[in-house]
């Protein structure tokens, strides 16, 4: 690829583009990727970057780099766990990097997480690939399934969890699934009274029905009052806004009463490279346009 | 540009790329550019986008796109307005597209504003092309001036602005001496006692040795309890986290007793996109591992 103007010329062949027809962003890697598998499902690739350490990309969609997981995994974990005192049973869907497991395992009171991963591909490449982000993935408080998280909810009991984590990829191929009402209720059903689901619910500006729709089903499942939708940087993904939604079944607001003084503890202790209580807080705060997008669904 | 795997063919001129050689943010445009002009300092295009509208770039570098644009205006004006109720007097460098003189023209206690714009090229483009950015370039309260801003905060009387914004584009060409200690200690001297200044300052990921280096400068010259950074969602930028700084003449924090009323009538009144008072709070809540960038300096 050239640029134009300014003449710079590039070996295609070292780029990954993540893109919509409509704008793109690439990264550049080093030379061949370092993994690559056809899994039943997807194309899973690991490749090194020049800025962003090692690269995990799904159908050359990019899942993680080095540089930027934090954001991401820290923010879908600790967010709740700071809202919500009482969270000893974890149900995790998709997370196959490991990243979320690293942070939920930061926090002793937890007892037990069970982590349905669809694709067994994706979690060996991790391991083999990415040690600093699947170091927790052997935790022995850990049970991890390599199972159809769908079926898994659908089946499970009611409520079993205190916290669910949706940790997926977008809402294509394998996790199409799980941007549905029937999932959702399952979800539901499936949480103890005051439970909390956290999800990966995509970018407002790239992926604005995603967003749109999700929110909307979410409301319907959990009430209006019980959905938040809260945003990070994360460089990594195309237009660097991503949003998460956290939702209660009847449960704590997630800023009201957060648990500032153990957030700022933790944050100090683990020398945390994103969350902190001013970020806890900041993130529910959404720009005029984005809270026009959903206010009236 | 062809995307590995997906095998989708994209045509290179319909794609302008905005990059730093390890990373790179494409937009799509539709066609030829509605202009062109090589001015004295830089090469000045605007072009049509398929979902981001009107776009104005400088050396082929994003300034606006139509879509986007309200994020960085609203944010560098909007957050020392409602800081400080008596700003009457107002230096704005750069700006040549007009919206952040927009913004400021929202406010009736601002009695005059002298803009300071080294290219006429910028003024004349957006003016044609992107009438609802430039709309108020024509105001009767505004001064525009078509000349060096260095030269004239170098020539300006003491303490004879309320508020100074340095809306700039990247440090290279023209720009490059507005990331200077010596141009920072003349708009500090012209600055009235308690008076502040809003400044771009980068990418703290994708430019982030220019936010560390201004970022010192601008503890040395305001001292390092009257420098704040706030990070702004720019998606229409590379990496989409883009800083900008608020420092006072040992005036007021952005924070801590800014006119939340004042804010949230303001924002109802003019259906703003992005600012609100939450937004205005949220936007200095820092990262940690942008924080430990500037812990240090």
């Amino acid at each position: 690829m050239t640029t134009p103007e300014t003449g710079a010329e590039f070996n295609q062949d070292e780029w990954v583009i993540d893109h919509n027809n409509k704008s793109a962003l690439s990264i550049r890697v080093k030379g061949e990727c370092l993994f690559k598998e056809q899994s039943p499902f997807q194309v899973v690739e690991v490749f090194d970057t020049y800025d962003r350490g090692k690269m995990l990309t799904i159908d050359r969609m990019v899942m993680c780099t080095e540089s930027d997981e934090a954001n991401y995994h820290e923010m879908i974990v600790h967010v709740p766990m700071f809202a919500n005192s009482s969270i000893k049973d974890v149900l995790v869907i998709g997370a196959g990097d490991g990243g979320t497991i690293r942070e939920l395992m930061r926090h002793p009171g937890i007892e037990k997480v069970t982590m349905v991963e669809i694709d067994e591909v994706v979690v060996r490449a991790s391991k083999q690939f990415l040690p600093t982000i699947s170091s927790a993935l052997e935790h022995p408080k850990l049970n991890l399934l390599i199972d159809d998280g769908i079926k898994f909810v659908k089946d499970a009991a009611n409520a079993s969890y205190d916290l669910v984590i949706i940790d997926s990829s977008d809402p294509v191929g394998p996790s199409e699934g799980l941007f549905s009402k029937s999932f959702y209720e399952d979800v539901y059903r499936c949480l103890r009274p005051g439970g909390v689901v956290t999800i990966q619910s995509e970018s407002p500006l790239f992926h604005p029905d995603a967003f749109v729709d999700l929110n909307k089903c979410l409301k319907e499942v959990f009430g209006a009052d019980f959905v938040h939708p809260y945003l990070v940087f994360i460089p990594m993904y195309p237009t660097g806004m991503w949003s998460l939604t956290y939702c209660s079944k009847q449960g704590q607001h997630p800023v009201n009463n957060f648990d500032r003084d153990s957030s700022t503890q933790f944050t100090a202790l683990h020398n945390l490279r994103y969350y902190n209580p001013d970020i806890h807080q900041a993130a529910f705060a959404l720009p005029g346009y984005i809270q026009q997008k959903i206010i009236s669904t």
